[in-house]
């Protein structure tokens, strides 16, 4: 599978998350990578609340990602009116969701790691407001 | 062009023409065609509204869009919270909007044409609210 393909595979893995819920729809954007105009890589909503969602899958303990990818994903938000949210899936752990005021930013990029993301990050059913 | 390629170039049209007004943003869903799940081709909002748009192109003077397709975006449109439109775009015309209580249906479709979407379509200013 290309990279491509197999960061599509996590997304949907995340759509059918959302669905399976019953009471959310959750869908991918498309060419959100190559269009000109800001984007988020899922949208995921209810009658309630909606989300933005940009998406990593991450081989290694640590990922940067480019601080223009955060502000395009909030940009977008702020237009679209719903809340931007970074979902990132390390290998072997489940989705993570991250919100802006918890993103810690370098110079250029915002820098997660698999230990601040279990004390910045929110599981799932923390993020949809499900606790069973 | 294939059909399908003629198909989202005129959805992209329709994009462009949101993104344009400065307070819309828009964006295609991906595989809307294909995925399981109840969908539309394009979602345009803002912080005040929201919509779900099944989008047809058609070159004859009418067309028939099956009854399960307007279903199935009533369905998305409920569960994700936002307004279902059909937009219409016969050759020659510019985009025709029709809300869900103007559709004229026949046993198994929906029935639109050249003469009807006059009376009961919408342009594109008047379903964004903007009046020049």
């Amino acid at each position: 599978m290309s990279l491509k393909s197999k960061g599509i595979s996590y997304e949907r893995e995340l759509i059918h998350m959302f669905w399976k819920t019953g009471e959310w729809a959750a869908m991918r954007v498309a060419g959100s990578g190559s269009i000109k105009y800001p984007s988020a890589d899922i949208l995921a909503g209810n009658a309630l609340r909606k989300l933005a969602i940009e998406c990593k899958s991450v081989k290694n303990e640590s990922v940067y990602i480019p601080k223009e990818d955060i502000e395009q994903l909030q940009e977008f938000a702020k237009i679209y009116g719903v809340e931007p949210w970074l979902a990132v899936r390390f290998h072997d752990t489940q989705w993570h969701f991250i919100s802006m005021d918890n993103l810690q930013f370098t110079k250029n990029s915002v820098v997660i790691t698999t230990d601040n993301i279990k004390t910045k990050g929110l599981l799932f059913n923390e993020v949809i407001g499900k606790f069973e």
